[in-house]
């Protein structure tokens, strides 16, 4: 028979089963967490007609689209998950309570160029909060409590967020007479990270024709680094739209410590834009302290109108985006993944030493039912073989039961961890692998740093 | 703006936020009970290269398949899970251990006609063990009991899974002398349940040719209602392969209620075939007690070849697939999804009422440490509104927080169930919430019947 080559296209992530282990484990956290305050999970279509999809505009999205055909219908995969929240928050909006309060961890299609740490088939985790006509400014100030509970709980300690207010940016700028530069400005300030401050007025004075001095006052703006209150209230009373933004900010300064987010893990920077015209207040991103140079981790932020393209009701929303598998990248880059992870597929080998199975069948049935993972290896071959199988695979527990064991109405267990061997009843090793599996499922997949 | 009218499209499920907590936990049970039988997750593309969907032959699969292209490459969504891990386990040789276990819960693609209960996008839950050249039968007789644990495991009862062996079937029909009509008989047997005897007497005799007395000896096989092994006894010794599939048959039965199923849950069935080419040795579907006309909610069987469009390498393998849309589409059509079953968003809605909402904040932070859902609602409406808010969402608990609370260092607390109101410190009224929320998560999604 000719034989078809097996390959995996560029750019889509399959990994291998203890890699996999990890990952679903971070997305089980991320569940978990997001469950925490109060969100449910939807789960909805990969694949739209691509008028849905393309509602709000094409541009490069369109061109990044996977789009097809069947039938006389045209289809295409989602981009991403903000639009089929928007659909189905128009189309269930009779079905649903608000404020509305969804969480959706799926795949999403991009035909990008390929590149390391760059995926065409990957996965998005996100929280949206969503209002009818309003939505109190404490959402916002939730928001980052909700990034810090996920993180953490994947294991992560060094990460800040960088928080700042789309209404304070605009403000900003309107006050000092740039209202009509504000996009071309935001877009060179996004830079200054990547450029340092040097480059950035040169790219302001000689590309956008500022003058010096407004330069040099948008430079000190989004550079200030001591209390950024200090720097708002050199600009107080003079925008309403600042003044808003101003105190939004502050109401999140406030609440932070209660919402459980300590001082070392975020930072009001007012050199934060995050995007152009979609955000309208709040806007948050996360970094890795220690690694600064893969950029944000994850962010997202306020904005007025999620389904303009479907329904006149307006409906505000604040919202985050994690990118899990470029995440997962990351951390297997820096090698952040945790070596004490535990990732076996199965707790516990029972290998049956005589011809008669029926002992070892229902040792395996009655340890799952005392909640353990158990493999029964019942191939034909050498007791080497057998025991490099569970040595592969990081079994921990390797149950032996041969003549003598059920003779006496006993079990050996060997715990592969120290070559230690034991022999006793089932009940009680039973339960003593039990609380050791506990502890072991307690490692989180991300090292402490 | 020009509006889009959002829809989805047809055979596309999306459930309502209650619904969809049912349909994940009925997953999240899935998960766990392959766990316990030490099947590692995989989660491979739900997009390939055309050439690799369709290795194994087009026909109606190819003409059902959805298909793209991008730049030049021909893609395809896949149409099930097997193919994808017929290619893993050959990509990946090297890396894995046999017999290798995984299961896959994934999303699959069909463009067939939609209508009521068939879906284009659905899950597919699947397990299958792997072996290297060889795997031993006994793998084959701890199947039903995956199956019977994951289907209690979702809180169904009254469910039975047939069981016959391939191998007894061509072995039986090449001791009849019918070896070369086999495809076609089977063809015609496995419609037995839909038409009775008599009209399948009409069918081989006048369709296919056989004699009458060839057809009375094919019905009198598969109708036979007392032990199997005693119908088996007749032809023993008379074709190889019926002797070895009638001792697997045997060996399954011994090991069945070591496994844990219940004799109750199994039917050794010999007018059971499950497709034509594929399966090679025990095959398995799985049946609703009291819902036959529903047909099979789960089934699969042992195959000799898994890759052998992609290597030369021989992996035998046996495996379940179960459709979980159509299973919830059942389910719910049934009226058997729980009303007991406890998918709220939250376990506690916080309603400060007071201006300050720091106490709300630290509380809500608090009670989600402790491992609570929490809510805070904080937008500005009448009580009646936020009440009706958490009644609307079924949240079981709603904290109120005011003057008086804050001052005397208490919390109230309104059991929404019962409509108890009680006034205690936050740590008393946080530990007796999680013992309730404990036993509400314990509901399982579908009722017992």
């Amino acid at each position: 028979m000719q034989k078809i080559k097996p390959r995996t296209l560029s750019g889509f992530m399959e990994l291998l089963p203890s890699e996999q282990v990890s990952f679903d484990t971070m997305m089980q956290r991320l569940r978990d967490s997001f469950s925490l305050f109060g969100f449910t999970p939807l789960d909805t279509p990969l694949m739209e007609a691509s008028e849905i999809l393309l509602a709000k505009g094409g541009g490069e999205t369109e061109k990044q689209m996977y789009q097809l055909s069947k039938g006389d219908t045209d289809l295409a995969l989602r981009y991403e998950l903000t639009t089929s929240l928007a659909k189905y928050v128009t189309l269930y909006y009779n079905d649903l309570t608000f404020p509305f309060r969804r969480y959706e961890i799926g795949k999403v299609y991009r035909g990008e160029r390929a590149q390391r740490g760059r995926f065409r088939e990957f996965y998005q985790a996100d929280i949206d909060i969503i209002g009818d006509g309003s939505l109190n400014i404490l959402n916002e100030a939730e928001i980052p409590s909700i990034i810090y509970k996920a993180l953490t709980s994947l294991g992560l300690s060094r990460f800040y967020i960088r928080i700042n207010n789309r209404k304070v940016l605009s403000g900003f700028y309107e006050i000092i007479g740039l209202g009509d530069k504000i996009t071309e400005i935001m877009r060179s300030v996004d830079k200054l990270d990547k450029i340092g401050s040097e480059k950035l007025l040169k790219l302001l004075t000689e590309d956008l024709g500022l003058t010096e001095s407004q330069s040099d006052e948008i430079i000190s703006f989004v550079t200030h680094s001591g209390d950024p209150f200090e720097k708002l209230g050199e600009y107080k009373g003079k925008n309403e739209a600042f003044d808003v933004g101003t105190d939004e900010l502050l109401t999140l300064k406030t609440h932070l410590s209660g919402f459980g987010v300590p001082e070392s893990h975020y930072k009001i920077d007012l050199s934060l834009a995050r995007g152009l015209d979609y955000y309208t207040g709040t806007v948050y991103e996360t970094y890795l302290t220690d690694y600064p140079e893969v950029g944000s981790v994850g962010g997202g932020g306020r904005y007025d109108n999620l389904a303009e393209y479907f329904t006149d009701r307006k409906m505000p929303g604040v919202g985050i985006s994690i990118g899990l598998n470029r995440l997962f990248y990351i951390l297997q880059e820096q090698n952040l993944l945790s070596d004490d992870f535990y990732s076996s597929p199965a707790d516990v080998l029972v290998l049956p030493m005589t011809d008669d199975l029926s002992h070892a069948v229902s040792l395996a049935t009655s340890m799952r039912e005392a909640g353990l993972k158990v493999q029964l290896y019942t191939e034909n071959k050498k007791f080497k073989v057998k025991v490099a199988y569970a040595d592969k695979l990081n079994i921990p527990f390797v149950v032996f039961l041969g003549e003598d064991e059920i003779n006496g109405g006993v079990i050996t267990v060997k715990d592969m961890t120290n070559g230690q061997q034991t022999t006793a009843s089932a009940a009680i090793l039973t339960a003593g692998i039990c609380d050791k599996i506990k502890a072991l499922n307690k490692n989180p997949p991300v090292q402490g740093q």
